[in-house]
């Protein structure tokens, strides 16, 4: 694997072989801490994020690498400069990887089309973030040992949700069955070709759940006409206490953060005994240590 | 000790041993440079700051530690993410210690009773700083072997300052008679009770101290209708060359920086022969690398 | 050589002895890994930079060096600290080197006057940009095999432009002669007394040319009376497909970066056979490692 841009067309097997190594890396893998010794992985990070980021500076230190930090704030992009120009001038520095976050949907297949190091797609506008859907596959399968049979119920705003989609495709590619549930007007056509059961009907549809997946409620959707209000969205949509008593008693809780507390999900289940959100962000690290190590082989 | 939180309730012992460690570091401690080595400590600040953070940044990587430079610019905070789950988060991903800045006092406490690894208060509110109280410390304790008995004046908005109640707590831990000066609306009530002498009076007081510690005069209080105009307070507590000519030939001049120059301290104090500014961010890295060192034992 | 503030004044075998080294890095100089380890290389960066900040970093790590980056969003500055105690006290932790970019011409030797540590001009203000101007002397070179008797054309706003004054000092110590073309309004006297050529005329020194350089046109430079309009630039002075024809066949096109593309240089001609502009920034890497190298020494 040169790059990882998304999910979709992926192999079982390609998939599996991720999370197998990031297993190796959860449990300690010091043999690992020289896989990219002397070597740089730059972050191009065009929106803000948090947890992306520092979860793949992490990852990349842990193989012994060094990071490059490249933020819109301070940079050239605020004098015009293209896309394309500023990734090809980084990678003329000399990274190994490109780790890219993009407002723009095929921002980082663009890139790799012009670039000879890895690149790593952190987030492409509503399209995918691979290594997100890997990171809760990864979570799910620890705690399942294998997803095949397995429901996985997604809510919110599923058509601008990345997340959703990188989710759909390797959850489905590793035998779990995917419910995507959210208002009409934010579950887009096309959905059930792909392999997933769509739905606004969210009491219907929880008690099935082995895992339930809230996405985030983004407030910059929320000025646009077709979003519910925030207190709409928790009414119709929220994870509350009441709704987590529904719950399969062995059922897992997923959020991608960062949360909105009382909104897509009540903080009673987001500290719960259901809720999986911390383990996902370790995993995270391990499952990004494992990417890394693959594209950059 | 697990974390640093304030300076407040330490032993004397505690300080000691730290400001020991601190000298064997500004000897240059090879030994030290594999503390740390394969760990990743984490700068959470939610405040700006030059000196501070880097300060903790050279200071961890003199451990051979790498470190998570994490600010509000760019971050999920601006997604309304609260300051626990962001600090929840960044430990997630695997750093030893996370040091934290923030504009509300006890943040950094909140937050080191629901992670695991440690905490350094970088500067809490208006509550402590004490990283800097202790290489204020070490800086005169460098100076004159041991600080029992000596008087050190402490000058400007004590009412805001966690310098000065960092300092407050660590000078008469260490035996030093400490007496805090500014305009009555700047001094809050219960100083006496922690040691200090308080008083409005600079000129009567000067005479007397062996350190002069200037706060500084911090611009966003400075529209707030208690606090004096920067010329009024210049001219009634400034640090200028005339009051410097009253001090003991040997006092020294402290400022924990950044400086308004001609404002709480004239340049040809900041510049003179009284001052050990500098050595004092010198002096700071040596502190914090002996305070990584005991919280990440 | 203690600093790099300009080219200007340097003898012609210093700058060779720096390209000479520049080489040796390009080709790979695994023993040069070691030469900065444990020590720590300072940008300050007080102007916005895509490639230059990070071509510091990248050619530090290769020397073994932790970077510190220090820029103006989350600093001191916007506290109102000058110039001199933002840098007096970032060396006072402890870097070998301070980089510094800065919008005032002669700020860099300003603060090399006041501290121990190396400085590196990384641009100052309309004065000076000498690491730009050694690389792109390196690109010339690597082409050329020695620069006498060549002739590079420099075209755009010279009046303004640090990277046209590094050029001209670099290439005329190297025996190049440089053309300096523009607008009459950017073009200030007494460039002539330097060696340069003078001329407002693009199309009668084109055929000529062995090399040209296009200058950024900096939009915040547009409001300005003196200036041309983006469209009226690109009509008079920008190097289009149609003048790219009427070069040598063997000619080299520079550009500093970040490019405008369709004002100063027109996509076909950036991305053309004639174009060096990402060997520019690869070689920069290897120019700055010898920077250091030589100014750490």
């Amino acid at each position: 694997m040169r790059h990882l841009l998304g999910i979709e067309g992926l192999r079982r097997s390609d998939i599996e072989a991720l999370l197998d190594r990031a297993e190796a890396h959860l449990h300690g893998s010091p043999d690992a801490s020289h896989v990219l010794r002397g070597k740089v992985v730059a972050n191009l990070f065009f929106e803000d994020s948090t947890r992306t980021r520092t979860s793949f500076e992490m990852a990349a230190h842990a193989l012994g690498a060094e990071v490059l930090n490249w933020t819109m704030a301070g940079s050239s992009v605020s004098k015009g400069e293209t896309l394309l120009d500023t990734a090809r001038n980084i990678e003329a520095t000399g990274p190994v990887a490109l780790i890219i976050r993009h407002r723009s949907s095929g921002a980082p297949h663009l890139v790799a089309r012009h670039v000879r190091c890895a690149v790593v797609n952190a987030g492409d506008g509503t399209h995918e973030h691979p290594s997100q859907g890997l990171l809760d596959a990864f979570t799910l399968r620890r705690r399942w040992g294998k997803l095949d049979g397995r429901t996985v119920l997604i809510i919110g705003d599923v058509l601008h949700s990345r997340v959703a989609r990188s989710n759909l495709h390797c959850l489905t590619a590793l035998g779990a069955k995917v419910v995507l549930c959210g208002p009409p007007t934010l579950l887009p056509p096309g959905l059930e070709a792909l392999g997933a059961r769509v739905t606004s009907r969210l009491d219907d549809v929880l008690p099935e759940a082995d895992a339930v997946m809230c996405l985030r409620v983004q407030s910059e959707r929320q000025s646009e006409s077709f979003f519910p209000s925030a207190r709409e969205f928790s009414r119709l949509f929220g994870l509350n206490a009441a709704r987590a008593e529904r719950l399969k008693p062995e059922a897992l809780v997923l959020h991608p953060g960062p949360m909105n507390r009382g909104v897509e999900i009540a903080p009673a289940v987001a500290d719960g005994p259901h809720s999986v959100i911390l383990d996902q962000v370790a995993h995270g690290v391990a499952v990004r240590r494992a990417v890394l190590e693959v594209v950059c082989r």
